[in-house]
């Protein structure tokens, strides 16, 4: 057992794309667990479009990580030491344990997870937050019903390729993702059994929706905000629901957010744009996980995670994968 | 009885603010009422900001006034001669009649109204789809409760007056009124009995929203869009619903429409923003109609209408008032 933890630490809050010089790698000595504590050895972590928040000052649906502390990330791992009854040795875990290779732990907020049933990464994607992200911000914000045409952008992402899967199992009468490349094209239609996939590098999404919604959309499930947004808005059902979950595209924007100029089509459509935060759904998760690990059983539901080595100190690189969408459903860094 | 009519007609889609030479005004021979019709004469011209929509080409929620077609408004009169065994000589009416002085109707779409209830032009705000627009908006869409912090902005005007007062009768915890002018914020406090004003020339209405709603926003009422609108996310409560009635701000903007740069704040609020039409509520426009007679008939709700006089010859110059935000109130043309 190592007796050093390498941590990532925010050194100074990042304006548009976080730099190298944003954050520390720090050596700390690992502490052994005290009465009702246990050592975590992390093995993956969570990367998320919604960290660039995190990293800014002021009040949002979760507080700032400060400048100095360890970055926030959901990660994974097995227990190693443990003075605490719940979390025996060898048992694994999840848990906002931070951009770190250990975790010392009291056990508030970690969950005990399974790994003959998935693979442990699966725990951070489509088991963990971004599947939770996709099952109730379709199904209960965007109140998707059968035969209804849904939408989501970032489709080829964690949360996106699930909420169109999700939907084909309960019977939207069609689903149709927009991402970035061909490549992801392919996989949503070709490997996820998406009806239809628009390609936004190279088409005009305003108009390829024209086609591949004629009936237009009943759901939008928006990952990314920006001129994507605005062209959903363009193709509206009467009684449309846009499911706001994410705006990767505006994140790390030094000019201000771009605001949606075709809003006033909620007017028209007699639509509704609603804010999703999957925490409020926290009671039902573990409802959700069981539905959602007995379609990853059955076959009917594919779960991809992009794996990237490299430890925490590739944490800053690995991220801005993210924002270039170069990955391929959920982006984790294996420690 | 005077044998011509006078129409106003477009002549040219207007490009930003309507302007004289948009509009023809001719004179036509008054036909006599066929079997089945009846002719009204119209003693008053409802004006409205939605109006400007109407001379846009392009589907919306309604379709557009055609060029060369009378432009569009409703109106109230007496029928002065009838062939219609439902309209009969004498009767007062409303319907959506067009600016011109008399007109030629089958009766679709025309109601007969009760001048012993309530002044004619009050059918046209409080009585008509103002007054609709204010309560569905706000009870229907807005999901208002008691104790809830209502703000409406275009508080002044013929839809927003009555929003305000609708929710102090219903039992909002506090209702604040955004308008234009010391004037008018006055009367919004001291003759409606809403609990503040923001005078949005003279104050940051950003600011402002602080002090004047301090437990945040449940319900925003919105009829300018704009700044105004992204001020007011940023002072939502947790699950607020947002009502998007208009945009009076924007109708007349000629390089685009500015989107809201807060609706993020959607998502860290769990809030929502719907779009309204009020012809959707058309089966229940009776009973909200008696119910707001009942509050003007005991005096706590105030009508109050801002009548112009001129004719439809002034049609074009009265309507600019409403963009300059110069009515109190429901803004009507005596014909």
């Amino acid at each position: 057992m190592s007796t050093t933890n390498h941590q990532v630490r925010l050194a100074a809050r990042p304006t548009g794309l976080p730099k190298p010089s944003d954050w520390n790698i720090v050596e700390e000595p690992l502490p052994a667990p005290g009465e009702g504590e246990f050592v975590v050895a992390i093995s993956h972590l969570s990367l998320d479009p919604a960290m660039r928040g995190w990293m800014n000052a002021g009040a949002s649906y979760i507080d700032p990580v400060e400048v100095g502390d360890v970055m926030r990330a959901a990660g994974v791992g097995q227990v190693i030491a443990s003075e605490h009854p719940g979390f025996p040795v060898d048992s694994y875990v999840y848990g906002t344990f931070g951009i770190q290779e250990w975790a010392l732990s009291d056990g508030r907020g970690v969950l005990r997870i399974d790994p003959s049933l998935a693979p442990i990464a699966t725990y951070l994607g489509t088991l963990g937050m971004t599947g939770m992200t996709a099952y109730f911000g379709l199904l209960d914000t965007g109140a998707m019903k059968e035969g209804d045409t849904v939408v989501v952008s970032g489709a080829a992402g964690a949360v996106g390729s699930v909420v169109g899967q999700i939907a084909k199992i309960k019977g939207a009468g069609r689903v149709v993702g927009i991402a970035g490349g061909a490549e992801k094209c392919r996989w949503l239609v070709e490997e996820l059994g998406f009806d239809a996939a628009i390609d936004y590098k190279a088409e005009d999404v305003r108009i390829a929706l024209r086609t591949a919604a004629p009936d237009r959309i009943d759901v939008y499930f928006d990952n990314v905000g920006g001129e994507i947004l605005d062209a959903a808005l363009t193709r509206l059902a009467r009684g449309a629901r846009i499911v706001i979950c994410g705006a990767v595209s505006q994140y790390n924007a030094t000019d201000g957010v771009q605001g949606p100029a075709n809003y006033l089509s909620l007017l028209v459509s007699r639509a509704s744009m609603t804010g999703m935060v999957v925490f409020d759904f926290a009671p039902k998760f573990r409802e959700a996980a069981g539905e959602i690990a007995g379609w990853m059983q059955d076959g009917s539901l594919i779960s991809r995670e992009d794996i990237v080595e490299g430890g925490v100190a590739a944490f800053n690189e690995t991220l801005l994968k993210l924002f270039a969408g170069e990955n391929i459903g959920k982006l984790v860094l294996k420690v």
